[in-house]
């Protein structure tokens, strides 16, 4: 039996050798020592697997060859794996996801949802059957400075919300033909067939999250236009985005991987009757408040003035900037809390973000398609 | 005769007590010492005008009830004025400039162009029938930075164009009734008899025309949102737009007067196959500039690695900040060269700046009241 | 007999062709149009001061070959000038600036006061024996926000002062021999005969102003190092100072004009018992207010919040920046008040600010030479 | 047999419960997963002791109640710890620190060195004497732009180094009292006995440390005012240092815990005869670079136009922020490099770095006691 101080015993699908975000898991569950990393099916690639397992100090025996076959090993032992990390492409979310739900072990799957609404109704139907939870990664909601944010949004401090504004511009994809110059990430990214989409489904579904994390408003429509700067390039790199939000709030999103000079430029502006919020990602231990009529105000994570937001799901002083990783890890401390009895990880997405964010991508393209027509929900 | 020391004698309609944007004017007009302000029909309230007058220093004689007294007089005198600088609200810019240009006087008008497009029509028929000139202060594009970034798209830093963003956020109407509290300023620009538009007009096409005079495209079709947040406001108060640009590129304007925490947040990025720009009205003595590859660069007014854009149009040394009134004074200095004869004021916007922006204001609203359907032009 | 209303007459001394500041100072003193350039001894040069009064529209029987022939000549006119300018290199400020006051004329002095002691105190006794004033243009002390700050302070709304930092870096001597390349200002500011000192005279004397306009405190001892890094450079090129202040405040100040990568890098920071304020000249338009325990306000020039300070002074709604210019016009602004008796100029540099300077500037000079030892006031 | 792939065994002195640097020193082993915490000294106090060790996951058989029979312990062990991390307040970092050495196991100690020169030297003979290895987490150095910072100055695109400017500005001592308000940071901290001196010691040595290390100059003397604004403080809280260093460069260094408005501002500014630099803490992804004549630069962690050094010793894509505990895991990660024979750890401080840091302190109390007289190194 388990008790509150034992590590999570962990398993991970993909995230070998080469791979980027399963890297980023690893770390993330490692910052808090709530989880260890005990089992995988690192790579479809045996050898690859292997080698990958080793380099982490996974036991040979806990190194498997497909996840199906992981999923019923792990079920069946005593010291079986808690809960596993899917940091495959998003084509291969959804038959490990079921494999593990139906498992009975907990899911923590990397966005967005999948690279099919089909694939993403079969992951909800699994969710729904299942004993087992299931968490999406949108990792950005784990800024203690996001979770401020929401906090004052929810406590009425901005009144009520009239605009959200959310940018994810990036500028990796500027060059055309990135996707074939051997850059692997750009490879499956830009293959609509293992993606799904483009900048919608890789940024664009995260600059959604967080202005419905924050504000704590679903979109209720979209009208969109995706473009395609790069030459040949398969799926989107860019869109413009109308929304509308549950409550009469209006809004924009803009992601894009082709704004040269942007690295990760997660913007999110909220405004309402009472106030305004600004906050970027670049700098992310710091919260811009405007209460109307008054002076702007800085908000640090941790410092002066804040709710339990900016100070809780922290680890150092303020001013002591903590980055994505930390983010990242705050989703992953608030499972081994929920796994652990401790706390319900009520913050952390879980299928009905990953469910808007399916609706998201599949609006967009829909709309685009129809020249900007408005899609309902 | 005149010579090129004269200064420019220069007559006024509307800007007498308690108006803003006239005494805007008279500073740029005096910054760089090339106008005597001689003439002046300040205001439609015969006291109030002739106090103004008097209280600037414009001889009683001088000092007119009415513009067209005005334009009579001063084409008959010798000594007469050479231009007028027309500040009155929107709805009165058209009969003015027509009076004067009739006349033969150079007009120097603000923006927007007029508040109807039929106003806006006869004063183009105005235009092209005088031997006079006609300016429009969309005085952004004053900035010596912004110069500098029209001469760099022109020059292919920035490579095809791809993206422009153009945003201009206020929050000055962001409490519902502003307009009925005593704010004279509200108080017109929420008419729409006066106004012709809210944020639309009054900002929305500075940020339209920023967007324009540094790449050098002009919009080709837009879709619109407009909102009326202020309970009870009889024209928008924000809005969000997507538009297309000759060449091909896209874009996105965003104007609101509710953004709480913004003053005068103009900003302008524009992104192209080779490189980036990004620039804030609030801080203008700064352009930042990304080459694709390169790290970003943070160009400075009159400062290092500038063409002549950023050395050009300023009178003090880099680092010492020259702000909106020195802006607004290079469109003065370069109308005044004009009619000296040496220069043609091509960076000045002019009656064709003024129809872009009335095709923009009139399509935004077809396009609000047709839910967002794509207006060409 | 003058009224209110009419523009005060300038005289200028020195500013002809080629000079910098004389520009400054008549652009400052005509944005706000109190006052009117009828009088010059713009040069030296008699050519050139003829040529430089023809271009500022200057009549000819009042441009001047020697200031003493000015002073005589404006003294016995009617109409002669009420106040004159005085933007000589600084080792030709003592003579004019007796001559005027001796003739009853105000005298807006560049600074530094002069180029030695003794010219310094030559001036001080004219000022005592004159009717006339005289003024010194530490323009800085023209911003709205350092005046802002300056009422903050005296407010108690940072509690009694531990801290004052003050900075002033520039980069523009950072190669060796730039003052033999043909650059005048270069030229005579490195020349020990005509500036009397290099760095801490130009821009630091501006920095020390700066810190006890805004805190009210006087320095009372200070420790120096010179450095002059520019090969053969006779003057100092950097400094590094430990100051006390009155009331038991301690400070540091650093000027540099070899600190590559800053243009007019002027910052104050300043901390007592109960809160901290930090402002830059870069971006003057802000002024950043930490009360202790409390999370930091962004204070804008007219914004939200404020004292009289950050709205007075102002000529344009907050969010439209103002500059060096509308700074140094403020200085301009309040002395026309105060001559036409509407106003103290209570806030405008004076003698005491002068001899302040030169107190620190020999101060400087005797600390470096023995080594940092401390020199009392 | 260890292999390159085996965690190091580590130990810990210190960092039991109530604790704070103890916490930061496990996180940053675990980042990068080369660390496993096998045995502590925790407290000691022997009951904070065993139930900090149970939380941990520490063995009770290798939780002891003092380093001594720790240290023997644990070198007596086939499965001994590798490597001991010294987190106790600074008087009882000698103690533990030679008894590792002498056992053997490398020590990584947190700075400053000692509370006393006696106990520096103590430890240096330690050093000596062993052939363990002695790292001091000065962990600022361990920002990848801090030692791309360094490799510019190294590769001289700074030119020759003129003027370092060192800050570490704080506010959380800024009221009188907090010591004795049952903060116990503040308690041992301000305690002479216990500390051996204020921010000199706590934050000052970081700032000198960030100096020499971008910049590879060591001070040659140094001048110093030390303030206790804290009534009864008895330590300093705020000190003013003049500073010389090799080569002829010269600095200015400030500390300061009562600078009210600063969390830990930490900033470093280094100007040579070709270029400049300045880095924030606060955002320590940023560096600004500016190469003589041209504009400035903003370097990003791992972005465009990097040498080696921001780009390595990062784990995510630039513009996804790392922070303070990455920059401290890049010392454990180098640590455990060198420990495993992959790498020599050459950019983590060490002992040299210690006493170095010791004679800073010593130097600036002597000086400040001498009325700011020179100390020599």
């Amino acid at each position: 039996m388990s008790n509150a101080h034992d590590p999570i015993r962990l398993g991970m699908v993909g995230g070998g050798q080469g791979a980027f975000i399963g890297g980023v898991h690893r770390i993330a569950s490692r910052i808090d020592d709530r989880f260890r990393l005990v089992a995988g099916a690192l790579s479809s690639n045996a050898e690859r697997a292997s080698a990958s397992a080793e380099e982490l100090g996974i036991a040979p025996d806990r190194s498997y060859a497909s996840f199906e076959e992981m999923a019923k090993a792990e079920a069946a032992r005593e010291d079986g794996i808690e809960a596993v990390s899917i940091v495959t492409p998003n084509h291969m979310h959804a038959a490990p996801a079921i494999a593990f739900l139906e498992a009975g072990i907990h899911v923590i799957c990397d966005k967005p949802l999948a690279a099919t609404p089909e694939d993403a109704r079969r992951i909800e139907e699994a969710v729904k059957a299942s004993k087992a939870r299931f968490f999406l990664t949108h990792n950005y909601t784990g800024y203690p400075l996001i979770r401020q944010a929401r906090q004052m949004v929810a406590n009425g401090d901005l009144g009520e919300i009239r605009l959200i504004n959310a940018e994810y511009l990036q500028d990796w994809m500027a060059e055309s033909g990135v996707e074939s110059s051997g850059n692997k990430q750009a490879e499956w990214r830009t293959d609509p067939a293992k993606s799904g989409a483009g900048a919608i489904g890789d940024i664009g579904t995260h600059a959604l999250n967080l202005a419905t994390f924050v504000t704590g408003k679903a979109p209720t429509k979209l009208a969109c236009e995706l473009q395609s700067f790069g030459e040949g390039r398969r799926v989107d790199d860019n869109a413009h985005i109308l929304l509308h939000f549950e409550g009469g709030a209006r809004g924009t999103l803009w992601c894009s991987q082709v704004a040269i000079g942007n690295e990760n430029g997660v913007r999110l502006r909220v405004y309402g009757t009472k106030g305004g919020i600004e906050w970027h990602q670049e700098n992310p231990n710091q919260l811009f408040y405007t209460p109307i009529g008054e002076p702007t105000r800085r908000l640090t994570r941790g410092g002066a003035g804040l709710g339990s937001g900016g100070g809780d799901w922290t680890r150092i002083p303020p001013g002591h900037p903590e980055g994505y990783l930390e983010g990242f890890a705050n989703l992953y401390t608030d499972v081994a809390d929920a796994i652990r009895g401790r706390g319900d990880a009520a913050l952390v997405p879980d299928i009905a973000s990953g469910l808007e964010g399916m609706w998201f991508i599949d609006a967009c393209q829909r709309s685009s398609q129809a020249d900007g027509a408005w899609i309902d929900r």
